[in-house]
């Protein structure tokens, strides 16, 4: 328990560092064009979250993410005590990675996230991007558990350009995030209505795809 | 059958998502430098790409392409029935992914396309995109089963750089695509004459890849 | 034997299209920067080889280069008739995809290589870039058969930036790109030296690798 | 011995080449967008990393770095000897890549490094990116050893970005680059600080992984 309270904040804490920093790096050194300052930041965060899987996932399941331990948690692969350590662990995780990315580049620790994301675009944006991360690591875990750890880096590299609100598609991501002024930050005020739209999206890929698993003529058929 | 219906309408539904909304992404922060629109582009579609394989792939194939359901279907592994069932999913599919697209950027959801994307080399380039896109798929089928989704995925990324049209090679995307203004769209005009181009390449391909095939001094050999 | 020659014809056809077309894209969207045609240029050329590898590797070992085939003809491989036969086609093929690149392009079929590529630095550049191609080609045959395809892609992406000429490292590509006065172009009169640079480079790796391989300590030892 | 020792020499020799070398192409063709040149420089980093180490791993571990050696020093793996030996070869090998680079380049060959990087924030970059790097080798040499080449290359190009310091995390490639005035280089007067902070992270994650590893309820437990 012990182990898996502090895999998902090392984790959790590592992956924040990578968002936050690549968003300061690349905005940094890109004279103002945010394309290539985003293309920085979505292959650094894809490129860190396969590797952060693969190391942290033997020990954790490596989720980082309330929204992928919540739908675990329905599908009854633990109790809620474990899902409530796990949110924790991933919350204070993703802050101290906040903090750990200000520290490295000589900023104020705690910032307060300016950046306006609201609006219904940007709402869809977020239960499209949590719909499809939940998907991806289901139907992973179900047919080609290999593979997870690649699919979910690739999917997110992805999923910061397809989306309007670049996929934040995680509730303790985007709380942390609303501590930084940098190119990652999002404003509190808009941080409530991203996780509804996150649970929403995260509760729609686990419905269709328990749907999809459960086809009498398909392979690997369970409950869940 | 429903299943079947139901995953290639779903992916084809994210793949023009991917597709259409990293391109309005791109263009919208690329300060018109649209080279770094096309690198996010067809990063983005490319690794989508190889997710959207490995989540699909065991339910229908993942093909969200009648080009290569076509293909398919000459090499006998459907009735006609069945090809029809997967070119109207795809459609429906490529559809709903656009109008996605334009609800996550809060766009009008039905637009013209007027990119005019017409000439010989639109057209060698849509036959050769195909011609490629098919042996790939082919090929890995036949002797690298577990190597598609990542061969397509890399394959796609590459095409959108050496062809003159940015390698539509689907005549389901092409006619979705002429319903955006944006970054991905074509002309409803140009539609037509691409469509013909891909099924040209398809068919070159499967022939090329049989004729390969059949040679009795290579593994793997067979009908088809 | 018919079979690799049309094997090596079409994948070396295919690689040139990708290296020149994706050079005339990348050119003609960048605004002048040419770091950026160098990323869609190195991108797109790396992640072809991927694919192109695993597609004609089971066809014909995919060598698509002269410099490939000598090696494995001192290796003793093949006779002299079958690496003059697969040079012959490897020439054939890269000379048939600039073409087909300045198609795409409606751009003339031929054309002079204007750019020059000469001096020390580039003589080097070409001897080390090719030194290290079949250096990672021998020790990926040797120990690590299944990474090859990937191996390539991932040296010769990197090698478009490390190396001062780019990385030609193929004296197939190299010929063929003095048809060509776009971005991938060089002048004919450049052309002896790199190839001679890269026959050095080669022959340097054969040497090496099969030191180390001689080593009765390591594994997979064996003549060549 | 021998055979590590000119391993380790050759290793670390392309592996500056390629730091150096992408980075002096990336900055010369990016129009001054150091963000455009890091790009260059952390995908030809991570690709060639991820080959070099398919390349000499099973030669001599591919290390290239004392900061690695040096904790499986600490794991009893070989004796002071070898990790003498070891940190030798990697800082001789790497002093001439650099050269290598500049003779490419047509460079001075020797030159003195004239970037400033100092402070708290790149003492903190350094410390939290060898941490990293020794993390994910430690992790993956234990539970997953097939990924480690690909987990390495996708750490450093993730690492490039988001630590201040673009991430060294290697004592042999911080003291080679106090020799470049180019785009990769460092004072010689910040060396030092580096090497110590370097080190320290190596140290850690190698306590942090032992903890990890003694949990008697995840699998792979033991020593070290």
């Amino acid at each position: 328990m012990q182990r898996i309270f502090a895999s998902e904040t090392l984790g959790s804490a590592l992956l924040l560092a990578v968002v936050v920093g690549s968003g300061i790096m690349g905005e940094s050194l890109a004279q103002g064009n945010a394309a290539v300052a985003l293309v920085a930041n979505s292959l650094a965060t894809g490129a860190a979250l396969v590797v952060l899987i693969w190391v942290f996932g033997p020990l954790s399941g490596a989720h980082f993410n309330p929204a992928v331990s919540l739908v675990f948690w329905w599908r009854g692969e633990f109790d809620a005590q474990s899902l409530a350590l796990r949110c924790t662990a991933q919350l204070a995780g993703a802050v101290a990675g906040v903090l750990l990315a200000h520290a490295m580049f000589d900023l104020n620790l705690i910032q307060p996230g300016i950046k306006v994301r609201t609006g219904m675009g940007q709402w869809i944006s977020e239960g499209v991007a949590t719909f499809g991360l939940l998907l991806v690591i289901l139907a992973c875990v179900r047919r080609n558990t290999n593979a997870v750890a690649v699919a979910v880096g690739l999917y997110i590299t992805a999923a910061y350009w397809f989306t309007a609100s670049t996929s934040f598609a995680n509730p303790a991501v985007t709380l942390a995030r609303s501590l930084t002024t940098t190119f990652a930050g999002i404003r509190l005020a808009d941080v409530a209505p991203f996780v509804a739209a996150q649970v929403a999206g995260a509760w729609l890929a686990w419905r269709v795809e328990r749907w999809f698993a459960a086809d009498p003529s398909s392979p690997g058929m369970s409950q869940n």
